[in-house]
């Protein structure tokens, strides 16, 4: 991999530069309280088993010595860039439970800790819903504002925006609430008037100025602070959710930078949007605030539970739609989403949308991002239309993919990736250049959205409602009928067509960049606007040939049988199904902006039409497409594996390789592992009976095996080179004059996980995937043969799919 | 187990009298394409993976000679009462998938069959909705008429229920629709009045006969046909979701029966709602129409699929509320529930709201079932008695689950069980009896539940809306103020108090009964009658003490700041959550009846403190405990376990008892196989090379070996009691004069699960949980020890937490 990669650098580069903040690695100073997390759980003292448990010999005392009382800093944690293991996280936040259960019932003090962690994770949810809630209040103001900034400026004070500025003026009427004398545009401030050719080239140039001063400190910031701030991250949080550890991701200096440069990047008026690094964003809130808790701060299971949970905070703050963000953590990021996660999830995401809402940054008191107010019936017929508004959705979310993953290939492999600030400053130029002509391009793009989405109402005064008023034969009481388009409706059609072509295209050189970026907002303008001009088009078809056999019956004259809106609406669905390939979380984020069930229907036709249609171009979505892309180790758990392997074939060592480099149980001596783990590089060794009987003990991981020893050469007395290593129960009575032996059954995993050789590949990986393992062992009739990584799974599945297995880089 | 058990009968005695058309077992003489589904996945030939696969030597072709083209019948299957492999179950489905993929590239024909394979899915769906719907809008239609038949019947023709038959009438008004002169009483046909006592006296004769009718026919019914149609179903069906295999439960007849009684005890007015059961209705639909389907019918882990999406689809139809309906499946019912599930459930789920709209059996074309109109706002200070109602919840649903489980266990053990039909009868007429004098008591309890959850308009003539209307001082457009009670009120909230008393007592005796009986509706009207006397109650306080602290500022007189109906259902909801434990799915079905998200935060608060409450008086919600109270081998996903022992301590095996028994790979005869099945009654053996080795080869199914030496004993020639098996790859050369050999390695499952005899428990429960095993094999040192069953894992729990192992009934 080299340097110029994708928006995050290069991790080797990396791994030095970040935060001490996240993905805590255990220092050994700070063990203080609740130390015996560290050990693994199973080599407590089973009391109750009892059976071979330990304890029960002369030798059991000398081991809860060695290792319970004096736990070894570091034994049980991970490098940054591995994978964890989910049983052993598991097991051991059980083990926390089990002690905080059985001192609860010593004393009250200990039981007022009890209460108080079991409730932790409720206010620890409450936390994280607060603090996502408020900063993406302060995000959507501060972007609204600064949007703003690059068209005029407010003489009340300049920290007004346009809306705001309006608000506090006597002169404006309702239809005309944008115009007021206090909002000047630059021309106006500067040459006094907004009329002439003049006073249009200096806005031209003062929003271009803007557009490049906001991306050019976007991408300074990232680069110069957090590396980690760009993109929109939730490919990136996929993988950590399934399990892998990419220290500082999710820290307080991505938090902050990603906030200010999030803001920075959309006011630019780059082609993206705020709701994918808003996941990011609640992401690094709950990461951060899992600190303030031992639960989460020492175990990283608990952690990805909240981290589960703050991505469905995320969109629930991006969309205003709670019940759609729990659904999209479940059904797009996360991995292991066990049901307490999903009540929790629920409230953090409630009570995230009521603080944005007391915030009220859209100034309207509602909870959506777009508030749809139509609630016009649809004509089973209308289905073709949405269908074909799916099979649009599904081709450009196939061509978006592929044609983004190239340009982001390109970036990675060529000279463009060694030039990150001058590519977002040329993109930014582009974009403010040809936007600013297109009054629908120069508008930010979640108002082109909500635009698109409304119906037109009477009073509307907007281009695209521009309708010739006849005379209204049915009086219905709220709904409009089928009117003819003005000249301005044509007009805006034409815009739209450009914009559309634009945003197309913009948007797959800038998703990517050096900037935070979301790509929910450009899919859905995409698709929304594509709804629009079919919704259009539609509607006049129907009132021009109202006596077609198509729409005789339901559509009279003087009916209002087509709604544009709703075209734009399911549009925009397809669209952002499409590239994300959502299905039911998208639905239902879109249910509820409507709040009612009246247009589930035509959803859900478009989503799987366009869904069914996407996949069929192309199996990946975006996101998965940026994991692979990344060479990140995400074990898909959407896809079947359907080839017929067995795990011998995919086991190391092969049939050619030298045989499997195991540790037996008492024969070793401390020099001896020492070469082994010098001359190999796996993360972990099996600990067996003898070399010839090749019968398995146990497991042990390499990093704590070289802290352990590490750590008994300098602080036990007399263990030397000569040393022996026992992982067994009992030490038998070593002959005098040689040195004392070292003990470390207590960093062994008794319970490694084994398969047999003849178990089909597809039940290892659903057990991989199920249990979250990072290794198994592979047996023949009880005899150890080999070993299976998740790393291997991956790239036995990249070779079967005919891709490069080298593409995944880590373990 | 005796006779007597709850309302489903003895299994033993029922195994015999159940359709064959549900969870079929595959006869041999079905057996004509894609036969060789029923080998065990593991023993094809694996010839791509080829470093030991079968096939390279001499002995290859014998072997699948064998097995392969001629498939011994019923091998793979499972018998009655058992739990299923999820793990064989699905490797079969990828097999199966795996085989068409590869096909398809053949021929045209296999191509479109593939096609149509990949599409069956959605096909059924589309057809479980449309099925599920349309047998959901007559038992609404049927129990609606013979409800109101208890009461009177229409002139114009008998078949119209009240409603309809004045929806007819021109003499009505719209504030007196239910009054016309079309629709008689049963007095006024008869005696030719409805005054004077004694015409009450002959109303309340007839709808306590009615009633009486409704329910002997109900009963026998049930007791007749179909013993499996009664009780509410859903905890058998989360039994039959975990793994478990009840063969008539889901078959043609429990449908039928269950419909039709269903309607009967509904419209005999007692005490029991049919959303519960309407659950069952449609897992019935599923699973009938899964045989229509190879790809279904065959398999009992895609079944399942089917048969969770179908649980959904009993929800979606039961409140109108899709959404509600798949996550009801996936919080409470389901087990084993993949992504795809989800998005085909929630398909499902739509298909069956719609044709139930179509159907609109309650004629307002409402796709729910308690319509809210009212969107006033509520203050945060009403959170104090919203969280009141939670704990009010939590309380009686934690008493009522003791309360019915003790008197169902009361059932089972005495003499009271054999009296099923007086049971029921006794049981009607006390609730018939009781509940004519009150008006409340006798409508129906989803009207019930309807008019507490209104708010008062204007126009509304009801008893609880007789309040004084005082002059309106501010305007408001369409919200009420709030208003002191006229007496009426007080009349209805003495009447409503006796009716909540009655309620919560008769719906314990009431709730396992012999007829089919759901506890929704019950409990929703519990809470909803607290909540709704909770809420007039604050009402009036604050009308009348608008003054005190804790209304001033925002309650002042004028103003609409209680809304009576919103107490309802917030009272509804905690009651319901108390007996069942719902969290998300409660909320969101409650969510989908107002449409909006402005009450969420008080049903949230509700449910969680209802929750909270009845979990500390009580772990287990009502399924759980009858699922307990019947000993199904349930393996309950979300508690944890949390006990510190060690697989060692589960295993069979225990110390003192007979070693394992053990078959060896190729060292026994046939008749020794024989005696070894004869003398025990384990369900499979662990294959091993020699007992002296003990190391692990495979496991077998019990049914397998005993169908296939009968088999091979029947058909292949020469194989007698002194013939050895061979579970080995090649079979080496018999000496001559000596019986053939019988091959057996085809029905050895090559991949048995392991675990080491130090794995704690909690490990060993998640991995049973997660990959849905029947059984685990324990090693120690790579030689076997023993084996875990589910079994044994139910029975282990039930020891820790001091109850009877021995009331874990199954496998």
């Amino acid at each position: 991999m080299d340097n110029t990669g994708y928006c995050s650098e290069s991790f080797n580069s990396l791994q030095s530069g970040t935060s001490d903040e996240d993905m805590v690695e255990i220092a050994g100073a700070t063990l203080d309280f609740s130390s015996t997390d560290d050990v693994p759980p199973l080599d407590r003292d089973y009391g109750s088993g009892g059976s071979y448990g330990a304890g029960d010999g002369p030798n059991g005392v000398p081991k809860l010595m060695d290792l319970l009382d004096e736990p070894v800093p570091g034994v049980g944690t991970y490098e940054d860039f591995n994978t964890i293991d989910w049983v052993r996280e598991k097991s051991k936040d059980r083990d926390r439970h089990r002690e905080i259960a059985t001192k609860s019932k010593e004393s009250t003090w200990a039981l007022m800790k009890s209460i108080s962690d079991a409730f932790s994770g409720w206010l620890l949810m409450l936390l994280v819903g607060l603090m996502s809630g408020a900063l993406a209040g302060g995000i959507d103001i501060s972007a609204h504002w600064m949007t703003d900034l690059k068209e005029g400026v407010c003489l009340n004070g300049f920290w007004f925006n346009h809306e705001h500025c309006c608000w506090n003026s006597n002169e404006t009427t309702f239809q005309e609430r944008d115009k007021c004398p206090q909002w000047k545009s630059w021309a106006e401030l500067i040459v006094g008037t907004n009329n002439g050719p003049f006073a249009y080239i200096m806005n031209y140039l003062m929003y271009v100025c803007w557009a490049l001063l906001f991306s050019f400190l976007a991408v300074s910031l990232v680069r110069a602070f957090a590396p980690y701030a760009c993109g929109s991250g939730i490919p990136e949080i996929k993988t950590i959710l399934s399990g892998f550890i990419i220290r500082g991701y999710l820290g307080k200096w991505t938090l902050m930078i990603k906030t200010i440069t999030l803001v920075l990047a959309v006011s630019s008026g780059l082609s993206l949007g705020k709701e994918g690094p808003l996941v990011h964003v609640a992401c690094c809130c709950g990461n951060i605030l899992c600190h303030l808790f031992t639960k989460y701060r020492r175990n990283e299971a608990k952690r990805r539970e909240v981290l589960s949970a703050a991505a469905a905070v995320g969109v629930s703050v991006a969309f205003g739609a709670p019940i759609g963000g729990v659904l999209f953590s479940l059904e797009e990021v996360s991995y292991y989403f066990p049901l307490k996660t999903l009540w929790r999830s629920f409230f953090a995401a409630l009570v995230a949308a009521f603080t944005l809402r007391s915030i009220n940054p859209f100034g309207n008191s509602r909870l959506v991002l777009f508030y749809v107010e139509f609630h016009s019936p649809w004509h089973l017929l209308e289905l073709i239309p949405f269908v074909l508004l799916g099979i649009f959705g599904g081709i450009w979310g196939a061509f978006f993919i592929r044609a983004n993953i190239a340009w982001c290939r390109r970036r990675k492999t060529t000279r463009l990736g060694h030039y990150p600030v001058l590519e977002v400053l040329v993109v930014t130029a582009v974009t403010a250049l040809l936007a600013f002509p297109n009054s629908y391009t120069r508008m930010s793009t979640s108002e082109l959205i909500s635009e698109l989405f409304n119906d037109c109402g009477l009073l509307d005064s907007s281009q695209l409602c521009n309708y010739t008023n006849v005379s209204i034969t049915k009086s219905t009481s709220d709904a409009l009928p089928d009117r003819p388009a003005g000249h301005e409706v044509y007009t805006a059609l034409w815009q739209l067509s450009l914009a559309l072509v634009f945003k197309m295209l913009i948007t797959v050189v800038t998703f990517g960049m050096k900037v935070p970026s979301g790509l929910f907002i450009p899919s859905m303008a995409v698709g929304a606007i594509a709804g629009r001009l079919l919704g259009v088009g539609m509607e006049q078809l129907a009132y021009y040939h109202h006596d077609w056999v198509i729409f005789r019956g339901w559509c009279s004259p003087g009916a209002d049988c087509i709604t544009p809106g709703l075209y734009a609406m399911v549009g925009a669905t397809a669209c952002l199904g499409g590239v994300t390939r959502m299905t039911v979380s998208l639905v239902v984020i879109m249910f509820e902006l409507t709040g009612g069930l009246e247009y589930i229907v035509p959803l859900m036709a478009a989503t799987m039409t366009s869904k069914w249609v996407a996949d069929a171009l192309g199996r990946e979505g975006i996101y998965e497409a940026h994991i692979r892309l990344n060479g990140y180790p995400f074990l898909e758990s959407k896809e079947e594996f359907s080839h017929k392997t067995l795990a011998m074939d995919v086991m190391r060592p092969r049939r050619s390789d030298p045989p499997l480099s195991v540790i037996t149980q008492d024969g070793m001596s401390v020099e001896e592992v020492e070469s082994l783990i010098a001359e190999t590089s796996y993360s972990g060794f099996p600990v067996v009976v003898s070399h010839e009987s090749q019968r398995l003990v146990g497991f042990v991981q390499r990093r704590d095996l070289v802290i352990s020893i590490e750590n008994a050469r300098q602080r036990q007395e007399g263990v030397v080179s000569a040393s022996r290593i026992f992982f067994t129960e009992y030490t038998p009575p070593q002959p005098p004059n040689s040195p004392p032996p070292l003990k470390l059954r207590g960093i062994m995993d008794l319970s490694p996980f084994t398969v047999t050789d003849h178990t089909a590949m597809d039940i290892v990986v659903d057990i991989f995937r199920k249990l979250g393992l990072r290794q198994c062992l592979v047996t023949h009739n009880g005899r150890l043969l080999g070993i299976i990584t998740k790393k291997d799974i991956l790239k036995h599945m990249a070779q079967m799919a005919n891709r490069d297995p080298d593409s995944i880089l880590f373990n």
